[in-house]
């Protein structure tokens, strides 16, 4: 063969390649304003394999709080390499009895359970829940924007991951929604038919006012 | 001009352009199972201008219920011709004190007040209300999947039509979601921190068991 | 409860909502240019309930014009909020004879009539029009792309709201794509077929040259 | 090497891959509706490699036309292997004069010379025109949904093909649009400010009626 | 309350929910053929949690193969209920030295390792090779359509869950796409520049022919 | 007709459509770095219709190459009108013998041959090649993602044209992406299962290392 000839071969596929791949991937650049694709993406050129892995799932996250519950969130703004490439994981600690309290998000989502037992379910548009017990390998669906919840039912640690399809899902959880901040309790318990006893109650826990 | 060449000319254009019309609008055809883009669509030559106008939106919905609501939606499933086209609109009627109840859908929602006053707002994923009274001719946007409501705080009734971008969008209200079925009472009292009393008596309310 | 692990999960959670919040909701930020997807985004912080409602729709626009027409439009240029979210609105005040000339965009559009009696139709792309008069309270229709008008055929004046699912859809109407600009003349009846005298009249009405 | 476990192996990811392939690519299948989607898929074991291929670009289509003008469209009905892979071609024909005349689609385009002089353009939605002579080996896009044209000014036969990023792009040609069906003549004069005899007589040349 | 009002409020309620109900999933129906957007759903009426739930990825696959590789996969074909909600997800265990083998898929793909140590690594599409090895709890994100593979380089067993953004992610593996089929060797040989002799010998492992 | 109200118009409705028309096209800014939807909008006050014509595909691409192959690519970074628009096309010529090497890119792709005959094919996920010889006018779609090949076959040079329904399609060209770069030997080995001979031979060639 003609080495010189795959030289220029080489020279002129590459730069065929490298036309393109600036959208192969894009690490987010979070010094530019976000926009509704995503972020703007870092130069290839200052990238190695490292920006491309994240390690922080391997460890639990903080359970001090009222739901025994430990979460460790790999999103764009986390990790910063799934920008713009529609996927995120969070790692999800349930104590004995923890819970992850109703709440639902843009994304759909797929739990895979790697220890312990534990009971998830979600809420279909026409109020029909669809919840059942899941074991160590179970995965289940979370249809987007749905909600849906788990508690670990059993009588040891549960471990469990969930894959969402967007870099950035936007989790509401509703009772943080509704009482932790300034909406009236008037206006919560028109919109919701609970108790102006229960809003207050609830608003003093989760710090909310009015 | 040569007619003939003009007759040929039509015939050519009108084929290249037929060739497409099938997916110009794609009316619902019941017959045939939803996918996850829509129905499958009517043949257009059995459809009529009548099939793209939807009259039903003239007059209020029964308005008979706790919330002094009427509601009427143009959806895919009432109005067939929004099918494929990314597009829904519901007329909402508020009687004095009158409450949509707070909910949330996966499209995106644009409200426009016709009569009356009504005090909107939507609650962002980092639990923020963002609420106001509305005028006659104001609009407000409610981001998609994220929760928000609608209460006429005035003394006359209010009339409103919101728009949404798909022809399906999907509401769940978050009280019937969880008081309308049998989802456990203890689950719920787990996932939401609500009170086992308030919960049971939510229930009782929109007939849930369990 | 324990009101400190309360805490700890509240910000536990928030931490983990405002995540993504950045992307729940984009307010345009005009000091950055747009790209394909729309325009950047404001900070959250920054905004309040104001920049997610619009009143300018509450006043018929200017109908000092041929067409006994006002327009007012609700775009991501004049509404912000709407950047990134996949919604907009017109209202459109019709004099009596009045007249939305025929236009097309990449949008899907749905009509509301508010007041009065409107003859509104489309055209699909085997040429077969769709067209019929509209009352008060009734919706149709436009499929993106296609070309459509609506005329007040009524006695009174009308007065309509249009939904289209883009916050910027991309209005081209017609008669003035082809006389407002300096299209030459021999052009344009090359490709309309139109005579020349007609289109050196309509040059002269809507200013165009050549 | 073990072949049995070869066998094995191959036998666990063609299964693995033949999970998705259905996919891969979706021949139409005229025999069901089509969807907003598209077409249903052919089953891919009866496919051969004759379904990716078409032939009728490669002569031109009939020119016996008042535009000088032979169109073959490759669009998903006559070429059903484009079916959700999005893209299509047509070949263009010109005589010396020809002229395709001003039209819009849903889709983007993009024009190749391949023999004689093309003055091409389009007017965007600001209604500024974009056009300018073509010469072999040229490209110009036209962005989507825009009005554009292309006629030859050249002094031989001119050839180009034009591809789209859709399978089924939705031409609307706009004076056959408005002159080639029974829209109403004083409704069309009204939407587009023709004169009245200037309609009557696209009228009579494009076969429309009323 | 109003108890009759009530149930004619949820009466309205669930009316205007379950009018979207069917988008919210769609599991899939296989009596129908595929459309570009996936399968048809079957009616929601007839399902249960347990067509949400996939227990199959507890167990591994069978790793008889040379590549010592067990793989489980959760697409629509497996699990229906992913079909139309842009998930899937395999489980793979590698036994020492165990090779997922260089593959690319339309999917972007977020590894999770569980046990063991795994080199992973992708090709950007400028042929810059991005590898490293990864540990329990680490994940990494492999961009849509690029070359890809995973080696266990410990010493014991490794287990890792791979997500995907589709339910149909359409693995195509290298080395079987060139030699497990009919393709002939001389066009290998041109396309890929491996010698004839080397194209052969794979051709007899894997069971190709020509 | 009444000229200022003419002008008035006029001023509404260029006002009305502007509003829009920053994305009816968007020529890429390159001072501004990309964002997962593409480049930044050049102002387009400073656009001319030169900026959407492209004029390098009307001569070959440079040839002295290993694979006797011309590539000239109208991609995004090279054409900036492209951006956005989803559409690129590159010019290929290959000489008696020439070759496009096997390879894939996450936008599917139409050939037209222009001149000469060409052996093409790609290969479907489940492994079943598809290939056949093209004539001049012959067209053949390859399905995203799939790898795909051509081969001039024929006694005189090659001219062929492919459009790709993307701005920037992600070239991975196989063999380059294996042997043109420091991927270890004994990996590649692994997870191709080429010898370790033809690994070195092909690193050698393609200027690889390791």
């Amino acid at each position: 063969m003609d080495s010189l000839k795959i030289i220029l071969s080489f020279t002129l596929l590459v730069s065929l390649s490298s036309a393109t791949s600036v959208v192969d991937f894009c690490v987010a650049d979070f010094r530019f304003p976000v926009t509704p694709a995503g972020y703007s993406c870092k130069n290839p050129a200052n990238l190695t394999v490292d920006d491309f892995v994240f390690s922080s799932l391997s460890v639990p996250g903080n359970m001090s709080n009222i739901f025994n519950l430990g979460v460790v969130p790999a999103f764009d703004v986390t990790f910063p390499a799934l920008n713009g490439l529609g996927l995120s994981m969070v790692r999800l600690d349930l104590g004995v009895g923890g819970v992850v309290p109703i709440h639902s998000h843009r994304a759909s989502e797929l739990i895979l359970v790697i220890e312990g037992t534990i009971i998830a379910g979600f809420i279909g548009s026409d109020n029909t829940p669809y919840y059942k017990t899941l074991n160590k390998g179970d995965i289940m669906i979370f249809p987007a924007s749905l909600l849906h919840f788990q508690v670990n039912n059993g009588n040891s640690p549960a471990l469990a991951f969930v894959s969402l399809n967007s870099a950035s899902p936007g989790f509401q959880t509703t009772t943080f929604a509704l009482a932790s901040n300034d909406l009236p309790t008037d206006v919560i318990q028109k919109i919701t038919l609970l108790d102006t006893t229960q809003v207050r109650k609830l608003k003093t826990v989760f710090g909310g006012t009015n």
